[in-house]
């Protein structure tokens, strides 16, 4: 992949020159650094956090303000009860192998990958080719020394098998992995010890509220449960109205066995979430599908993974919908406006896919699945995922709080229903059946139709009947006709109750912000260490850099000037006064993403104007300093760009900028 | 205090209407309320997390944009060792008292003010005053209600000492809290035992990283201490340059024992919190405090308040340094842009004071602090800490962990220092020492000058010295004049190397949010049942209410046209179709606080404009969509303001709203 990938001006992508970028402009680093890193936790430093402000701000308007979404802020600490019954407790998991000699904890998926991974290499060595270096993991490279050390070659028959097995390594079950590391005798690398098979273990962060002990909690695995508790008031919000979408930008956390690949796999993390919510029976329509019908976007279908293919199909997402290749509009909607999204903050298009999930793959709650997914020099990774959730977690919750979680819709005309049902009397019955009086009406009410009819014929026909019960001893219980009865009534409906289904788009921010700085870094030509981020005026962390042309106490006055204008312009500056050529100065703030620098010099001060150098192109326009000024804020606000710029106002052919 | 606090015009605030407002419009709840609501933790509705998005706006305009600080996002989860370091392990607790009998747990300071005040009320009772009912916990009123059922008359020293007791009690530590309970006969109010005496619990939230178990962490209390220990990062930002600033804003954990007080006392908080870096020989002057010295501010001083005051005292930011009731230019500087951020969000100045802290109410670190308290219908209550936090973090954490955490300034002119120095012979010490070396080492460098002076004298007198060593046995170590030497060394010092103290401004969001909201909310005169939420139009959640006259499918497509754009001009807007009457639609929707409607009317139709009506004066002027647009886009910015569109926009006398 490492060679596959390029850089926005079609280079090699250069991933060590990147971090090393990213380290000295402190756009983030490891958690915790003095103390020795955490690994899975970082820390964005100005630049970065810069950026996801606004990053974030599109997202809102993007979506909350423009979608008119309910805005939502739900607590992190998430009691046990709640994350039992969405099924977290169970199933939010991982699994891992422990080397029993040495009590090593081995993520089962990774441990696979790097044996058999570096078989291949071995392999690849053993036939004479070059092995190419990846910056990884220092320790795992170390570990992959170790196991590679004597060349060995494999046959073609296990070379293929190897290769597929590392294909659909992501599909696999720990049953399936356990019966891998046997047949492969796949071992710990750094011991060669055989490991244990693989078991479960749960990812979220425990702890507990207050002193008692007696109110376990987590801290939350996705932002969604909380939006999904707080239904009734949305849909009070609503008027009762749906489709009705929340959105919350919030943080998650998962407690990863042994963090990689910096940003992209990491222990806390912030999500923006959408709920959308629909009547099932709609058809999940979208009002506004219409206006996005046209729009084309590259879908890598289910069947095209399974037949091994990797090349998405360009089609426009109202062929996709009414082949029934993407689910629904309310689904196609998302797709297209989290690609409007991606490119409004300057994602690549040519590095963006929507990969649908194979069967094996989806979470444990989702009916159908569609990932965008961002190309970096990680491969293509999943960055926002746009599931069908259905209706599983409003009904779960409902089932075990009794809370009512549905719509509750007045029929256009009343219906007519006809229905068995079971009548307990309750005075003759209370002194039989006692403390089981309320599970036996629970167990009747949840009888269907069928066996209430068949009830009633053998309580004709013996005048008793034996119906399940839960939680009472022999799990069943006999009842006559003295106390109970079973009749078919008729009565007229008026209103109609349902569960809604969730549509649920879901933003992983700092993986998006991962790639976009990928996306858009690049070097000039003929100097690769001049290297330059890319960012769009209207989200680069600072906007302009004001460049005095030399020391000189004479340009204070216009320098404060035109501080207090940008400032007054509510634009982010930096002022770079230092002794070096402006050249230099230019080329090192390139590495911030400032995309717009602006020099004073002597014959500004005689009051004739200012330059404006744009970051790309690294040309120049000059102009009196409130039409420079009106300029940057038109191209900060998205409102103008460069081109246009270039067009009414006079290019400045200014000194070289490599002196 | 609820008899004093007033609403902005001036009513008696009724805070169970104003509540009541708040559910039904689902500003704000308490977590989870299907599984039974967790205490302290609180999810937000649309209302108050787009409050709070514009909030948060304005305080990063204000704050990191405008001054230039650094934005840094670090992390929550926080090793066990960086929370031992700073203290907070040992010292962030509350004091809390056992029930032996019941096992209940109460937080002391709790459970004396509830007994003395219920005492204080029973004492009224006797007295035949009218006792206040005050909306409160229910089961705390039920704990009172039982201790106060008979009316007990108290004498005046104990009434004079209870009261006394009240106000000072923030003020105890947990020993005297021990005492008061036992000269008082302070017992569990609901079981009518006596308590354990206090003892310390510490507040934070334990889980742990990864699966190993070797990982303890803590959810972070602060933000404060990720940008300590990015110092490194930041100083290199700033190109080595004090003073400096990091901003962060992100959520700490505070695992209350039993919380109350509504969004004032939460187990989970967004903090805004800015760290200034400052060279503590600069006197800790700020380059821009010239603009503001005249700025007068409501100053509260400690000696007002151990004279038993309350009343602050008005007086410039100039005076008050100068006079040094404000420690230094760079806390009166932040005061002063404290209370502008306050105006700017809205807050009423008559309900905002600074306070400074009394000695004993200062947190473990803090050199001096001044907290913002605002006014709410709970008394006056912090929400922004300004506090002087010395040098101490930046110290502990470099003992800790070795890392070099101060700032390194060349001298103007290099400096001639003399002084004594220990010089041991390695070669020669080794084989004596063996074990030891690296603990001798380090003693002989921790000596004073003085000893090494008098280890001088002693070696040329005795050819040997005793010194105390660490870790050793016997806690000393004998050396001769072999294998150490104490002499004079002269040295140039061309470097300055110190620790920056920090200047911290602290902001609880959440309280400022509940306490502008309570500023915010008042009811028209003749109809208490018309509440309104004055939202500054900057930071109103929602921007514009469109309403057509009257449910008309003539008007679908003006509405279209103003929805499309009001999109365009980025505004949030609702549109509320509903039958009722338009005086009604704005009514209900003037307790959202949208501050503009737009009426579309018959003559609309005909091109001859709409209608504008400004939710506070519910006044309204009429121009063309155009027209009317500018102007709410100005006042949504902050450009312009309602008296001035009044002046120069055709005013527009409709039907009276009450209808």
């Amino acid at each position: 992949m490492a060679t596959e990938y390029k850089t926005r001006a079609g280079q090699p992508f250069d991933r060590a020159a990147f971090e090393s970028l990213l380290r000295r402009k402190v756009f983030l680093w490891q958690s915790f650094e003095p103390y020795g890193a955490v690994k899975g936790l970082f820390d964005y430093g100005p630049p970065l956090e810069n950026l996801e402000a606004e990053v974030i701000n599109i997202w809102r308007d993007h979506f909350i303000r423009h979608e008119k979404m309910m805005a939502l802020k739900c607590s992190m600490l998430t009691p046990y009860e709640v994350l039992k019954t969405s099924g977290h407790v169970d199933k939010f998991a991982d699994f891992m192998c422990k080397d029993p000699k040495t009590g090593e904890i081995l993520r089962s998926d990774h441990l696979i990958k790097d044996v058999i991974e570096s078989r291949l290499t071995s392999d690849r060595e053993a036939r004479g080719e070059k092995i190419e270096e990846t910056e990884e993991d220092p320790k795992l490279k170390k570990k992959k020394a170790k196991a590679a050390k004597a060349a060995v070659r494999l046959d073609e028959a296990t070379k293929k098998e190897y290769e597929h097995l590392l294909a659909t390594l992501d599909d696999q079950t720990g049953d399936d992995m356990g019966a891998l590391i046997r047949k492969h005798d796949i071992r710990n690398p750094t011991s060669g010890n055989e490991v244990e098979p693989p078991v479960s273990v749960n990812l979220m962060f425990q702890t507990q509220i207050g002193a008692t002990g007696k109110e376990p909690a987590f801290l939350r695995p996705e932002t969604a449960q909380g939006q999904f508790l707080s239904f009734q008031k949305l849909l009070e919000f609503s008027d009762g109205q749906l489709p009705m979408a929340s959105a919350s930008i919030g943080y998650s956390f998962r407690n990863e066995l042994s963090p990689r690949s910096g940003l992209l796999r990491v222990r806390e993390f912030l999500m923006a979430e959408v709920e959308h919510f629909v009547d099932p029976q709609s058809g999940k329509r979208h009002p506004k599908f219409a206006s996005v019908r046209d729009t084309k976007l590259p879908l890598l279908d289910r069947k095209t993974q399974n037949e091994g293919g990797s090349t998405p199909q360009i089609k426009t997402i109202g062929e996709a919908v009414d082949s029934k290749l993407v689910d629904n509009e309310t689904l196609g909607y998302f797709l297209v406006r989290i690609m409007l999204f991606m490119e409004k903050i300057g994602i690549d298009p040519a590095k963006l896919r929507f990969r649908q999930h194979m069967a094996n793959e989806m979470a444990h709650y989702a009916a159908d699945c569609w990932d965008c997914e961002l190309l970096s020099s990680y491969g293509w990774i999943e960055c926002v995922g746009c599931a069908d959730r259905s209706a599983y977690d409003l009904s779960v919750h409902e089932k075990a709080t009794g809370t009512f979680l549905k719509v509750r819709e007045p029929l256009k005309e009343p219906v007519r229903v006809e229905e068995w049902v079971a009548n307990l009397d309750k005075k003759k019955s209370g002194p039989r059946l006692k403390k089981d009086q309320g599970k036996v009406e629970a167990a009747l009410k949840g009888l269907s139709q069928e066996f209430k009819e068949k009830c009633s014929l053998a309580m004709e026909k013996e005048g008793k009947v034996e119906v399940p019960v839960e939680g009472v001893e022999g799990g069943k219980v006999e009842l006559d006709k003295d106390i109970v009865s079973f009749v078919k009534e008729t009565r007229m409906e008026t209103m109609r109750e349902y569960t809604p289904n969730v549509i649920e788009p879901s933003f992983g921010v700092g993986r998006i912000l991962y790639s976009l700085m990928e996306h858009c870094y690049w070097t000039r030509e003929k100097d690769e260490a001049r290297s330059v981020m890319s960012f769009k005026p209207t989200i680069a962390p600072i906007k302009v850099l004001l460049v005095p042309l030399q020391k000189d106490s004479r340009f204070a006055p216009v320098l404060a000037d035109l501080e207090a204008k940008l400032d007054d312009a509510q634009l982010s500056f930096k002022v770079d006064q230092s002794g070096v050529s402006i050249g230099k100065r230019y080329s090192r703030n390139d590495e911030l993403g400032i995309p717009f620098g602006i020099t004073v010099d002597y014959e500004s001060l005689e009051g004739k104007g200012v330059t404006l150098r744009e970051r790309d192109s690294t040309k120049q326009v000059r102009s009196s300093l409130e039409e420079i000024l009106d300029a940057v804020v038109a191209m900060c606000k998205g409102k103008e760009n460069w081109e246009s710029v270039q067009k009414r106002l006079p290019a400045f052919e200014g000194k070289v900028e490599e002196e």
